[in-house]
């Protein structure tokens, strides 16, 4: 509040319509509680498992964000207009040219966090020396892309990470997979945790002899499922890959083959590549421990599995709700160097990320927020006037001490209409403070759903 | 994560040194769960008294926001650069004269949000027709300001907001007091709860036959605190208030009036002045109200109290912490009208805000965070390879399960290094589970503080 609305009336423009912008959302209280049902699970879990919260803030520097995300990813990041004369200091020529692309950086140094990536990437630079490492950070906060909007896609959302850096020990990736597995199962969302390492990407593109065209490879690869293994050649071919590289991991295709069938297989072809081995190895220990915490159920070996190949360097994983046609619901993987591009090197890690969005449908298809939920008004005190209001008034303190939500209907209005009001706001049980009580030291309590209603002493009441 | 860095070794600028926005904070875990306990302490009254909460996005359209703040408020507002080819669609004019004023709505089309009331009324305005009234919304979300940053003034800051709309029952104004009590007491700090009533200050300037001076008036009076009553005088004078006009008021000045005789001399100055009447009629039904509900020593009449005067129309709070040297911790007041900027008449409501920053500065100054704090991780399982770290795992997931945090060291490191980690995070309680604990099924556990150290059963441990 803070006496903001001051103007408001000097400057009234008649009949003006608001609307939202473009791509955003308002959240109503039972929006607003589902999704908190929704992180509170998270930081729970995050903070079970030893990460602690980290909170940057919703704009950076502009010449932090450029450059990291690619030339798509410049493009969709939200400038911030440099206050006052912004103008004044530009480039005359950009200026006259109207070379919105070079007038950028000059009339905007800020703009909105893109993900949460980059900020967590030059808060370690920046803080490298004081902090002790492997350092364990969650962060839950919403990111700006100015995407054009469609179903589901919005230009304002919450994305949920947990990384570590500072190790390249594999428990960490154990330890990424149960905290997916705990936060999924506390959502009783039912899922499967991909998994796939980049090195083993790499070790057959080698033994295909397309190194070169590794991501191009991968990316084709990754559309198995949708395009089928006639699609996948297709593409491959399309993009310079030989019918013969291409026939030589065939296997892949072969959806008959059971996960420890295509290890096999991998392992006879990663004899003499060594990088190959190594991913395999990686993947066999991880299957393994996963499996002695009672996950092999879980954990699923996905080959065709790439995500953001280019980043990755070891493990990948991507969730896939089971039961719903919703692709993946988080995603995340190992990376080499997170703060190599701010000067501070050697800095391994990993994370995973939640698509709190997602996550949000998928509940609510299955109908899983029920028991989340709550939260709501337990009672409405029906006002009877200004001398029955003022003793509820004693009566609605006490409650609320005892932490029961409750409020008096603000006016004397026909009790119709105060019935109405906690109807529509969800509120199941009117109490009924009236002189009659009053004098007898009761309460009369009205379940509006049932018509159930019963007058109690107030010391049974309160208990 | 979501393969977001995919672009930063390509990318790689040498040691560019990255830096935070001015005005700026990252919030460490600590300062993140110091926060959250304030939050939380704030969110769970509010929906004890039946406030809901409200989301709306960081956006907001441009034209939603200008002129409704005044003309330096529109100067402050953060304004995103259009995407793409922004300056295609500009006034050549207004262009060839680098006219950044009149450019901003031709390249700016929406804005960050400058505080949560316009907004709010937004979404009254658009929503009004599906809504219960009267309605009760919370907010607590960022808000940004392109002020000059100074010590304890961010670019980026929280407000926390409650609001009824629909309704002039004075009970609001009692239940907002009651409100305002109980978060404060809940966070253990001291506060006094100042009420004003802009009536009464409409009425003293009818009576001194100043009305047109109405806003000088109270500005100054609103100083009397700080520049005393030779310095408030001055300042009346300077606006060309007569002395014969400040004399009427002069009782104003006199602090030796109790908060009884104010009110008698306000009463029959009042006499004939209706405004004024009322105002005190009003102000003394919430003191009354207040007085049962015990809350007499915490509310304190200031008839000095101003805030944002032209935007408030019946009741002022302001709320000071006492014990410390800092302004108000949180504010606001009874209006006429929120959403008539958008068309929407007959919106009378009332609100408080909470300034979140402010109130953290006490807490910490009081040393009165330590109880709020807590969300340490408990327990750091020592690595001692590979093997007792597959069986730790075990143990790690059944603690996890019983909602204790922990984790392990994710490498086998001299125990020296992993005490160093466990130091640092806090971590007070060390778990060794080696070959001799496994065989025997017990755990040792060391308490890096005390010293202490014992070895207990595995079924003791996990009780």
């Amino acid at each position: 509040m803070l006496s903001t609305l001051r103007c408001m009336a000097k400057t009234y423009i008649k009949n003006m319509k608001p609307s939202l912008a473009k791509g955003t959302r308002d959240f109503t209280a039972s929006e607003v509680q589902k999704r908190r049902s929704i992180i509170s699970v998270l930081q729970k879990n995050f903070e079970l498992f030893g990460y602690q919260p980290l909170e940057t803030p919703s704009f950076e520097n502009l010449s932090t964000l450029t450059g990291k995300y690619g030339e798509e990813g410049d493009r969709l990041i939200f400038k911030i207009l440099n206050s006052g004369d912004f103008a004044s200091k530009v480039n005359q020529g950009d200026w006259d040219e109207k070379a919105s692309q070079k007038l950028v950086s000059q009339i905007s140094e800020k703009a909105l966090r893109y993900d949460l990536t980059v900020p967590f990437a030059r808060y370690i630079a920046m803080n490298h020396g004081q902090l002790t490492f492997p350092f364990k950070r969650y962060q839950i906060q919403p990111v700006w892309r100015a995407d054009r909007p469609q179903r589901g896609r919005f230009r304002e959302f919450y994305q949920c990470d947990a990384d570590v850096v500072g190790s390249e020990s594999l428990w960490l990736e154990v330890d990424l997979i149960q905290l997916y597995a705990k936060c999924f199962a506390d959502l009783r969302l039912d899922v499967e945790i991909h998994v796939n390492n980049r090195k083993i990407l790499t070790g057959l593109a080698q033994y295909a002899g397309i190194e070169e065209q590794l991501i191009d490879f991968t990316v084709a690869l990754d559309k198995l499922d949708k395009i089928g293994e006639e699609g996948v050649r297709k593409e491959m071919m399309e993009k310079g890959i030989s019918a013969q590289a291409i026939d030589k991991v065939a296997f892949l295709f072969d959806s008959k083959l059971s996960q420890e069938e295509v290890l096999t297989v991998l392992k006879s072809n990663f004899s003499q590549i060594e990088i190959g081995k190594q991913g395999v190895e990686e993947l066999l220990f991880v299957l393994e421990e996963c499996g002695k915490l009672g996950l092999s159920d879980k954990v699923v070996f996905n080959i065709t599995l790439a995500r953001g190949l280019d980043y990755y360097t070891g493990a990948i994983f991507e969730i896939k709700a089971l039961g719903v046609a919703m692709g993946s619901v988080g995603g995340g993987g190992r990376y080499n160097n997170l703060t190599e591009v701010f000067g501070v090197k050697n800095m391994p890690g990993i994370g995973i990320s939640f698509g709190l969005d997602r996550i949000y449908l998928v509940l609510e298809e299955l109908g899983l927020f029920d028991e989340l939920e709550g939260a709501k008004v337990q009672y409405l005190v029906a006002n009877y006037g200004l001398l029955e209001a003022s003793k509820a008034q004693i009566l609605i303190s006490q409650l609320r001490t005892k932490g029961i939500s409750c409020e008096l209907y603000p006016e004397n209005a026909k009790l119709k209409k105060q019935f109405t009001y906690a109807e529509k706001k969800g509120i199941e049980t009117i109490l009924f403070y009236g002189e009659q009580e009053i004098n007898d030291q009761t309460i009369t309590l009205k379940n509006i759903v049932s018509g159930e209603q019963k007058t109690l002493t107030l010391e049974q009441f309160l208990g």
